[in-house]
């Protein structure tokens, strides 16, 4: 046991600790005081429709735990994780490696604006928990790391949907998790990009609470049509996770 | 009992019957064979935002169901009912006058696309229970009646969003119910017509199915910013309405 805490320990740095992801005994190495990811990312790339052997970018990736739990759902994916912050993306490539996804899991430092980066690429899916609020929607984090990852100042979801449209083949998905106020907003960016809304699941905290975020997945030129899930249930209870997002969590 | 039986019977045309509101009493005059109202209906009236004092406009009114449940939940409202049909204008009309509502409620026939009809007026809040289906979706009715209200044979959803935004003053609201898979569609029509989505509700069958209608309320030049309700559940249990369903019908 010893041994073992020791090997682990060598491959963080001063201020990280690994995060146990409940799957295949994944593990992600995050920043203690920085950014962390949370449920949403969890329940993302659970909503992700995925076909074996597709190609699927990551976009923002920040410690790659979505990349991470995608890879481990379906083994036969291809996934770039993309992400603007050297720190980030080193900590995704280093939780890559402990964790021997090397060969499915590519994590690259870039600015998903720079398209021409992606270099003709036509990925069959796009993922993306981006930063949920606007410039002048709440106070910015003194820490850049965490500022970045909440705030829009690096990208905002036009950028994001139109970096989507630019790689995606025809036909690719893209799946978001963004606040449910900015449900209506989403749809219309989408439409400018043609990016067509084909599931959408609203999440509430509870099962007498407003919905608080939503899932969404839109096609590049797909057809008219939405499927609105059934109700994302995040607690029964005070303190009690739901049959759901237990199933989520460890299926 | 015989000699009440026999004066609601005077106010029926052949091939109609009286239907229970079950809300003050109210009684609404349907044809036994056309197009009756369903719970989409009670759920709508329920819905929409509504001030002491405002005035309404109920497109395509149909039997006068919505206009006589907002004119009970509010007493001071003044509702105009507008239908392109003569028959169910005609039945709308004596429902209200049945109830005694003739100083709250006005009938008209007449095609909600013909904005002039409208005289400049400016209303704070437009209902609409609007046919369903686009044409080439589903079978259409032999049934004149209901053709009408089920296909977008008259209207379609931008007629119905572009008349709103035209009667609608500033900041005046319109509320509609539509099938859920159109909810993306709703979302890019109202956005051209400066309707705001401001808040929404996902109507589920049961717990774990998916929602199959939504309430959607936008504000005309409203700020972003979409609030989702608590999912509305209509069955808890199989042929048992929700304590929500029960709520809506007996309050």
């Amino acid at each position: 046991m010893i041994t073992a805490a020791k090997n682990d320990n060598d491959w963080l740095n001063p201020g990280e600790s690994f995060d146990d992801l409940t799957r295949d005994g994944l593990k992600v190495i995050q920043s203690k005081d920085g950014y962390r990811f949370a449920l949403d990312s969890v329940l993302l790339s659970h909503f992700l429709s995925v076909h074996p052997r597709e190609k699927v970018v990551d976009l923002g990736c920040g410690c790659g735990v979505m990349s991470l739990l995608l890879a481990s759902r379906e083994p036969t994916l291809f996934i770039t994780g993309i992400d603007i912050q050297q720190d980030m993306a080193d900590r995704a490539r280093r939780s890559v490696s402990y964790n021997r996804m090397e060969h499915r899991i590519a994590i690259r430092c870039q600015d998903l604006k720079d398209t021409e980066q992606f270099d003709g690429a036509h990925y069959d899916a796009v993922i993306s928990n981006p930063p949920y609020e606007p410039l002048g929607h709440g106070r910015i984090s003194h820490s850049r790391e965490i500022a970045l990852a909440r705030h829009e100042l690096a990208c905002n979801m036009e950028d994001l949907f139109k970096t989507a449209a630019n790689v995606l083949r025809p036909q690719g998905r893209i799946a978001v998790v963004y606040p449910a106020r900015r449900l209506a907003e989403a749809m219309r960016i989408a439409a400018g990009q043609q990016l067509e809304p084909k599931r959408l699941q609203l999440i509430y905290p509870a099962e007498d609470k407003e919905a608080n975020l939503f899932l969404l997945e839109a096609v590049r030129q797909g057809k008219p049509g939405l499927k609105v899930l059934k109700p994302l249930i995040v607690y029964s209870s005070p303190q009690q996770y739901s049959r759901d997002i237990m199933d989520i969590y460890f299926n």
